[in-house]
């Protein structure tokens, strides 16, 4: 840590919403800020003020910042400026904005979680209205789509919007990197709600285990009490022959998501859009989720043009019995909700599964039968949920159950 | 215990062959019958008698008994008022109707199981000309076919049906319920020669053992020696995923049968006729039973009106090394053995490994060769069985051998 | 041992390189050699010659000898000599031709494995110009090709082999018998610099680790370093229900094979050419392989005359993930290798991945990194294996990199 000058964060002509900072430690002379910037004229007094406090809180009193800003939030350039000054000083504190109470709520394991949005972890301009598209999750990447001498800011970046960003009650999830590199990115997330953790090219139940020890030490410490979940990405032929061990490693996993542009490639073939390269590694991931009692997750689609097709696709992954899928794009959002919602027969049969269930509940039995067979409990919750969704996605009214009787008059 | 009326039995327009009692006990006044029967001319008065006879072996001498009978075989009216009695009195006694000679055969392990015909444990009319129809198996079913509130009625009459009906040859098979109620039904068909139980559900091989247990403590208190065979019927994704565990967990098993109704409702997808969504499963199961040395049984077929497409499903079936299937129609019982039965080309080789065999016999050597390939036991003894078997099925003549050797010359 | 006759070799119309021995040991007389032969007035003084020498080297003084030779090469008349003669003598010598020094190559672990040219162990006529068709790997096969009593022979004529022909680069396979006659079999093959032995109707980790065990005493016995690989070939359901464990059962195992024929045989269906009987066991050894990290090699195609057929079969093979095929026909070696070769995607990929390695490595950088995803160690060596490969194929100059720099000048 001898070096005097720093740089972090982006700037170029496709960079909206980030900000460049070049920091240079002075031995005198105070803090000199160099800010150019489209919206100075409105926020130029603001930037400053946020950048002093924030050396201020560091103990920075002699330095020059020249701060390039394409829009960036307040979240973002305190993001980029703790990033520039971590570079030059060893210190453990973290300038931490404020924790908006919209973003401290929980999540349910058995939620539906049909589509997820992935999020570079490096890329503010993508993360601002990630929330407005009605995804059941949002994903904050910091494993692949960050390159590795961005890792650092990342992780600062976002950390910051776990804090800042609203994402509307979609799910809250960091993708975070494989081994000792992912242990150390859960500081950067646990503290600040992170509702599932993603564990990429997941090959053995050590890894997931290492990561839920790590969670729940980061919790003990500071306290919290929420739920965080974990979803192993399977990406390997490896991951796929355990997979089945893996889903079944720990009782934080509700999930195993197969990515297959990872998965083609350690095994040497080429991927198809009929995928029969994948089938057999597909259809054994979800059988060991089901075995497991958890989801399969199927992989991203990545023809981000061809709705036709990502239709099918959702289509055929609905069918071997996936329960969501990746999207890349907020545009594939609506096309796998619709995909993955239940079905008008699959309404119909939770309908009378919950009736059968409210029947036997008013006589006293205390078996559920429907059509002389027996309606295991976790079948009748899974009912349940699935009319849940249906009044959520509007395709049943809340009275429902009266609708029916009506119906039936 | 305190009630003092019950009924047991079944009545209504679609009925037949079984009757409905009511049963009250009274304090005094002896036993007051009240029959209606359409056959009550010709029989009235006999079962009127077995009544007599039935509530005096259960010790009850005043009570009022109304019959309403569709054609009642005894044996079915003994097992319905036995039911009665049982639901007003403790008693561990059992009122058993004659074990007929012809029903005290035993089966081999490696027969063939090409086709088992379901019967709903609680339907006499569909269990007594069930043995006309040549299924390799009859299945007497306690488990889905019965609804609850008739479980314990179905197991007197099962226990009454394995002495009483004659189903010529054809496997003796009972369909025992999950778990407890499945050990418990266990003793009212191991101790009238059933010849193979099915454990419906299974998932691991704890529930195979448990049954094996049971049966052989049943057994050994009886003092039985006919062999008792297994069939796990596979119908979740735990179950696929554990079936090779299951197929070898005990050397009573014989078979596994895959369940494709409950399995695709725990994958929650749709069963379709191309079965895409199960093509996975099918075959591994297949491998699971073949690596275990059990035979891999397929699914039933559930349209029964359609016999050209069940014909295509047994096709399909057979080539995936399926070695039988469920049936739940008698009609569908011949299109699956012809589809099942060994094929021209398969006879063929069947006779060449035969007579390769018999020429090493007579030569003295040890080893089997059949163009350069030695040729292991137990495929010998498979061929054998493929012989016998058309020779059964009127494909090959008892003297085939001489009348190829006849054809060479 | 109180015979004194023997015969070995093969004689028949359609014999050629070949010879048939008859050997009847004397007590008085000395050697008397009846030789016929095509080549006798060129060879018949050598070939005379050359018998006396192994006679007199088996210490035997007093023997008629009866040769007809359909041209054999002098190791194979040595071979179906010593073979006669320990049909006779007990000895543990051995009468071993000149190892050619164009034999003593040893083979990489990860070495490309396309294309396997099977040879029958006994038949000397397809082993001579083996050599020249440039198949990866060249077997000589003790097991299904050769017949129970030929067992003996096979052994000597393949370790002469192993020392006299020159199979130019190709990788020296031998396949040896199951069980206990297969551990026998290396005892002629490993002292003679085999580079991989076939283990077939691989059906536990055991079976591997014996032959590995073996081939460990006889090496140390003798003071030998050269590696010698294993490839399990899996002919059964038990075999693919363990190919996992199988494919990781020793470090020495670099493939595992699957063996057609004998699988659809085991499975009890008939082997179609789509394959659909054994998709789910192809892709699930696929699977087992890479997870282990060892080479999935196809099943040979049978049909020898269709060469679009096969050509359709490797693409097929290839787009599973197979990395190889056998073949028992030379004229199926180049469209195999054909097949199984880079195509132009498979060269610039590998192309872009070295170059990031080189940058990676002049930037003094730890970590290669790709269009921001970090590329492991293992990905690179692959690249430079399979830019290696293209060179020798001729798809690349051995300066492609400089070519590479040029066009993007």
């Amino acid at each position: 840590m001898n070096n005097t000058i720093a740089s972090a964060g982006n700037w170029g002509p496709k960079v909206r919403s980030d900000c460049e900072i070049k920091l240079e430690l002075k031995s005198e002379g105070g803090i000199a800020i160099d800010l150019t910037s489209k919206v100075q004229a409105l926020y130029g007094e603001s930037i400053k003020s946020q950048c002093l406090e924030v050396l201020e809180f560091f103990g920075i009193k002699d330095a020059t910042l020249k701060i390039n800003d394409s829009g960036a939030l307040p979240f973002v350039i305190a993001a980029r400026l703790e990033s520039a000054v971590k570079q030059l000083v060893r210190t453990d504190l973290e300038y931490l904005p404020e924790f908006i109470e919209e973003n401290k709520y929980s999540t349910a394991s058995d939620r539906f979680r049909f589509s997820r949005l992935y999020l570079p972890g490096n890329t503010p301009r993508m993360m601002i209205n990630a929330g407005l598209h009605s995804a059941d999750g949002i994903i904050l990447d910091l494993e692949d789509s960050v390159p590795p001498e961005k890792k650092d800011e990342a992780r600062i970046l976002v950390r910051n919007a776990l804090r800042q960003i609203n994402f509307y009650g979609a799910e809250r999830m960091v993708r975070i990197n494989q081994g000792e590199m992912g242990l150390g990115d859960l500081g950067y997330v646990i503290p600040h709600n992170a509702n599932l953790i993603l564990i990429p090219k997941c090959e053995n139940s050590e890894s997931v285990q290492n990561v839920e020890i790590k969670i729940f030490e980061i919790k003990n410490k500071l306290g919290l009490t929420n739920p965080v979940y974990l979803m192993p990405i399977i990406e390997s032929a490896l991951g796929v022959e355990r997979s089945f061990e893996i889903a079944k490693s720990s009782e934080k996993v509700v999930a195993i998501a197969i990515g297959l542009e990872d998965f083609t490639a350690d095994l040497g073939v080429t991927r198809t859009s009929e995928g029969k390269e994948s089938l057999y590694a597909r259809t054994r991931l979800v059988i060991a989720a089901k075995a497991a009692g958890v989801q399969p997750i199927d992989s991203v689609f990545s023809d981000i043009g061809d709705m036709e097709a990502l239709k099918q696709n959702v289509l055929i992954s609905k069918s071997l019995g996936f329960e969501g899928m990746g999207c890349i794009h907020p545009r594939q959002i609506p096309v796998i909700r619709r995909g993955f919602a239940p079905g008008t027969e699959e309404i119909e049969k939770a309908i009378n599964i919950v009736f059968a269930s409210e029947d036997a509940r008013k006589k006293g039995l205390s078996v559920v039968a429907l059509e002389s067979k027996m309606i295991d409990p976790p079948v009748v919750l899974r009912a349940q949920q699935t009319i849940n969704l249906a009044i959520k996605l509007g395709l049943l009214t809340v009275n429902w159950m009266d609708d029916v009787h009506e119906e039936e008059k």
